[in-house]
């Protein structure tokens, strides 16, 4: 295991110490070492708040900024937060406006959250929650409530952090949040496991010159496991999942996101993207704006995700919207 | 090789055509194909151009953007782009102004780069040149001239352009990359090899357990090979090489980069970079901005490099100013 780190026990909190640092004029720490807030949050808003287990760079600290997250509770890698990490994060977010929590469909997340949703209201702070679950290799259409979700979380941030920054209700956050992930479909092929640094070995296998189609950021089973493809085949495998689930068509405005999962070189996210692009075209789905990196990752996994979200004029207004945070910055 | 890919020999072209649709808000394309423009370059400024390998996203073309390159010369993946292609570039940055060429001191490069000038000059357009030779492992301090350029290129290339949108004349944002350059140094640490595409297996070798102190971006072979260390002696060993050869000393105001190498969770590089920090802390040296995360990659090789660069006035002026492209986003 070629990694850089010290005592993989406490690799979160020196993390958390660099990225603090590298970042202070973003981001800024809080009583609890496992919340960051944001620099500066503008008075009277909604708070915005998500959280999430490690080693997803720049998930989900990355995304604490302006117009996206004003706080951020951090688990240690691929584990959820504690219910006391987001019930924090609610509280320094809070500005009597209420907070709305935008994060992912895992069973950690789900019942801390819940349980930090309570602990808030005893607490005076409402807290209303949106589940992204954008993730169609997941679960099936009918069972959208057990779908994980994956990189489309980025864009639930994106809209639900443009509606608050614009002074939307608490209910007005939820409500674009909602729809953000509700337009929002996902899927994730895997080329290389990765390894939990307190571990030292891959916890699954993904054999040389297979892939792995619907691949979770953990490892997650997917749909399938094939022999390698092309980029041009991958694109195809990736849209004929993600494109008739919604469905996505003819006439759509669509942002388009595709991420790798820590390890693929940048350029064949490129190499990818242009030939998800042209499928699109084909089919007549107009891309309104693409976000091409490492946006959401696992550790060193080799792969990449394609995320797919429906715009209308409100959501496009959202996405448009400029922000700052180390993970995403846009004029 | 678990690549995403169609044929590795037109992986640079396939690249570059999902590069400029992703980010046509902010780059475009040239009659050369092997050259990328900015957007909207500002009237009457003074041209700056670079130009160099393919593999290191976000360099070369990550950094054409606003405030900084305004045209980009595209090689094979670590290969040098063609003097033409150097040509071209300068061509299209040229407002009359004359062009400063910004590059890494490596031997294709500086041919290219030598030709293109000359033939520059026959088509009635001033190019000027800085090389880059930030990288200490590369050469003795005496043969500063022999040194490589790695990812001090980032903050020459942020300084020269800078100078350049501030209405800088050709010799005076010469001198500021010149400067910029002259008061950087880094070094790499590599943990792993990487695999050109074409040839489908490491061309180097690091074994597991070991780390390469000082290794090239193309595996150039560096000071020593050692046993894999934790971050904390990694970060020593780091600094121990780039303080004393500028040398970097107590009350001096620096930017500090830690990049990436491609395949390194990024959460390592904050843990890294906390370690620096603190030495660099230790030692009195004032960091006035960090840069953290993947500036300068060599396709899937782990590891990670320190870039230090002392400012004075001007340069802190010329880093604090925004930016906007791929690999740079600036308030």
């Amino acid at each position: 295991m070629q990694r850089i780190m010290n005592d993989p026990d406490i690799i979160v909190d020196e993390m958390l110490k660099g990225f603090l640092k590298a970042h202070s004029d973003i981001v800024e720490a809080t009583e609890n070492p496992r919340v960051v807030k944001a620099k500066d949050i503008p008075e009277g808003k909604v708070g915005v708040i998500t959280g999430g287990g490690s080693g997803h760079k720049p998930a989900f600290v990355g995304y604490c900024g302006k117009n996206l997250c004003d706080a951020v509770a951090v688990g240690e890698i691929c584990s959820s937060p504690t219910a006391q990490a987001f019930l924090d994060a609610a509280k320094v977010a809070d500005q009597g406006k209420g907070v709305a929590c935008l994060y992912g469909n895992y069973s950690g997340d789900n019942m801390n959250v819940k349980m930090a949703v309570k602990m808030a209201k005893k607490a005076g702070v409402t807290v209303k929650t949106v589940v992204a679950n954008d993730d169609v290799a997941s679960a099936p259409k009918d069972q959208r409530e057990k779908r994980r979700g994956v990189a489309g979380e980025v864009l639930m941030w994106k809209v639900g952090g443009a509606k608050a920054a614009k002074g939307g209700d608490l209910d007005e956050v939820i409500a674009a949040a909602q729809k953000a992930i509700d337009n929002t479909r996902s899927v994730g092929i895997g080329l290389t496991p990765c390894t939990l640094p307190a571990v030292g070995h891959p916890n699954f296998e993904i054999k040389d010159g297979t892939m792995e189609v619907g691949i979770g950021h953990h490892g997650e089973p997917g749909i399938e496991v094939c022999e390698l493809e092309s980029a041009e085949k991958m694109a195809k495998r990736m849209v004929d999942v993600v494109v008739p689930d919604y469905p996505f068509e003819s006439g759509d405005e669509v942002v388009v996101l595709v991420s790798g999962l820590g390890a693929t070189p940048v350029m064949e996210l490129y190499v990818l993207y242009d030939e998800i692009d042209k499928l699109l075209a084909e089919k007549g789905i107009k891309t309104h704006k693409a976000y091409v990196g490492n946006y959401f990752t696992s550790l060193e996994m080799m792969g990449a995700t394609l995320t797919i979200m429906k715009l209308d004029d409100e959501l496009k207004e959202l996405i448009d919207m400029p922000a700052n945070s180390m993970g995403l910055k846009q004029f």
